[in-house]
């Protein structure tokens, strides 16, 4: 097994095995740079580039991974990706002298993550969220029109999308204030204005888009993966009072627009080629653009951990895998531009809410819950059905290799009171 | 009344009360910049700005009409461009020599439309949709679920919208394939995929958002208005075939992700001020935070025009009026940052279909045609339910002065055959 001469515990997300982009800032000054993650520190590329020692690939610009976002690399496409990634996996191997042994280079180069602040690893133009799990459509189908008609009769064809709000895509640790809307309560002849009262979260995954299309020329299913620069998790704050009132005929809107909180480290897809598997059957076989590969997912362990203000220590709240998802990514892509929409570097897609068959699976509270009727029991006596002020969220997820972790750090965000 | 040394002729958009704003490159070269157009002319802000001439503000970064999109400019705020505005007029004006008897200036910075390529005007971060006619609202749900249940309980107390897509908003002139995809036939037991049988326009107008506001601070409804940049006429093409099929239950994606089209020119706000009217009565009252001013609108004659491939002349087959929207630009921006969602420069708000009360003024094929059961009659014998290949599309609105307009140019856009 490849090992660094950088300590990683066992347990790390941050393996030389997985190496995520991230944009960071030092704590004590500077521009936004673009680095990987390794154990608990961070390999500043901005410098390791400025020592010529990325040069080996021929393919990237001067000064590409000095920009305060990952676009530009995200638009060369996975050649260069791969190229640029096979490079600094040996740069950081124990058997490697150049780096190793330049102690000054070491010096200048690697920083302790604590000595940074790590910021949105894109600019995206566009975010877009599916609803790719059939366990979680069926679920809410189920609470909102009953058994018989809980999937919708599209559902099992395509997937079900909409498009986001990517001015507030936020990074993880953002405080996000409790909004407020119209909602309209069971029994009120007319709506009310506040503060929602049902917040959730949604556990999702999202991944950024490389090189992309032009308009009016889609991408074909058996290619789409291409396209995938990496993944991160995706909390999509959902206010569901909200979104009960305004969703018809349009789709949610203020209901989710107001923050959608992503982790900072951004999973390469080869990183992830070790924990290929295959997804769940598609029944009935979907329609031939939409074809998908044999092994077309990967087996991403998921967890989300909830603590609220008066609790000691964060309680684990749904476990659930990426790999239950009904449609793929490649599927999910192919599917958003085979009407000729286009796609652009460091455009985000997420799959829509993650969860399993298991109560413990459910990916947001509604389900958890369902809607209600099952509050969480927490460790210190509290009870939960939505979430309160001064709860805070942490979302985890890693992928389980021999004696090392391919992972995603963590994804938290704390809901602060409502605004007056 | 105020006249330019330049000639305009009384019919024509782009009088001195007008000076819209667009971003242009000259045909025979050179880097994109901004002008605002004068009769058929453009005068090029970057000569005027880079000849001292625009400093009087006292508050523009220098270079700021160099650049390639207005989203600095627009970022400023109301009293910037209402100062900049003033400044333009006064150098424009047929008594002021500054301009007018420099010839040499008048020959570097004032361009026949004729000679320069129009592009987008701005960097669009989120491109957001509402569907503000009452009437559109009306007819679509009578279609579609019955006169008794035409509009959903949510309609008269929020401006419904959603989220659209800005990487395929794409500039006047621009032709479009037609779109591909899911769709399925009413008597069918499972989806086919083919080209869209029911394409589709919507009249609609979009505003540009000035200096916006931070994520978790609501933007009032009585300083709403204020983050108006300026607006254009807005395409909003649409697959109605796919859109039947998809849109449950997140609302419309591909059917409208393919391609929407703008005008070129952004009238300032301000050139609007004359023809300031009052909108339709709200009933019932909106809830507080959506109050509505007195005069919330504005009297904006509009129309649509079609030519087929075989048609000599194009044909006009809607006039309606902006002043029929149920719902105030004020109201719809109020509603989109209340549960604390985020609006930044350049992001581009649109109305929805817009339509009145009598048949020729609604604003889309599927209204104006009732689902296809009474189809438009060309003056060359054929007749039209939904768009065909080759046809060509125009939309123009004006606001018609004593002797002068205050219009918004043209919108056009063909129908090109699906791409194999």
């Amino acid at each position: 097994m490849m090992k660094s001469f950088i300590h990683v515990e066992p347990e790390s997300h941050f393996s030389i095995q997985n190496l995520p982009y991230g944009v960071f800032r030092p704590v004590k000054g500077g521009k936004p740079r673009i680095g990987v993650a390794i154990g608990e520190y961070i390999l500043d590329l901005s410098v390791i580039e400025g020592a010529g020692l990325l040069k080996v690939t021929g393919l990237i610009q001067d000064g590409i991974f000095a920009q305060p976002t990952l676009n530009a690399f995200m638009a060369l496409g996975k050649d260069v990706w791969s190229k640029v990634r096979g490079r600094i996996q040996q740069l950081l191997s124990e058997e490697e002298a150049t780096l190793r042994d330049h102690l000054a280079l070491r010096d200048a180069a690697i920083l302790k993550m604590s000595d940074v602040e790590l910021l949105l690893p894109a600019q995206i133009g566009d975010y877009t969220d599916f609803y790719a799990s059939k366990e979680h459509a069926t679920n809410v189908g189920t609470m909102f029109r009953g058994k018989e008609n809980a999937l919708m009769s599209n559902w099992t064809h395509l997937p079900v999308g909409y498009h986001g709000r990517s001015s507030s895509v936020v990074i993880s640790g953002t405080d996000i204030h409790r909004p407020k809307g119209q909602m309209k309560p069971k029994d009120a002849d007319a709506p009310i204005f506040g503060p929602s009262k049902q917040l959730d979260i949604e556990l999702e995954m999202g991944w950024f888009i490389g090189p992309g299309n032009e308009q009016g020329k889609p991408i074909a299913a058996a290619h789409a993966e291409e396209q995938i620069f990496g993944l991160v998790l995706v909390n999509d704050w959902s206010a569901r009072d909200i979104q009960a009132w305004e969703y018809q005929p349009l789709g949610p809107f203020l209901s989710k627009s107001f923050a959608t909180s992503i982790s900072p480290w951004v999973v390469p897809l080869e990183a992830l080629e070790p924990f290929r598997v295959d997804g769940p059957n598609q029944d009935p076989t979907p329609l031939p653009y939409l074809h998908k590969n044999k092994a077309s997912t990967f087996d991403i362990h998921l967890e989300v951990h909830l603590k609220g203000k008066d609790m000691e220590q964060s309680q684990k709240i749904i476990s659930t895998n990426f790999s239950y998802l009904y449609w793929s990514m490649a599927q999910q892509i192919s599917h958003h531009t085979v009407a000729g929409c286009n796609l652009r570097p460091g455009d985000l897609l997420a799959s829509g809410t993650i969860s399993g068959s298991k109560k413990e699976e459910r990916g947001c509270l509604l389900e958890l819950t369902w809607r209600g009727s099952e509050p969480i029991k927490l460790t210190n006596g509290e009870q939960r059905v939505w979430l309160e002020d001064e709860d805070e969220i942490t979302m985890t997820g890693w992928c389980q290799g021999d004696g090392y972790r391919v992972g995603f750090g963590e994804l938290t965000g704390r809901i602060l009171p409502v605004i007056d």
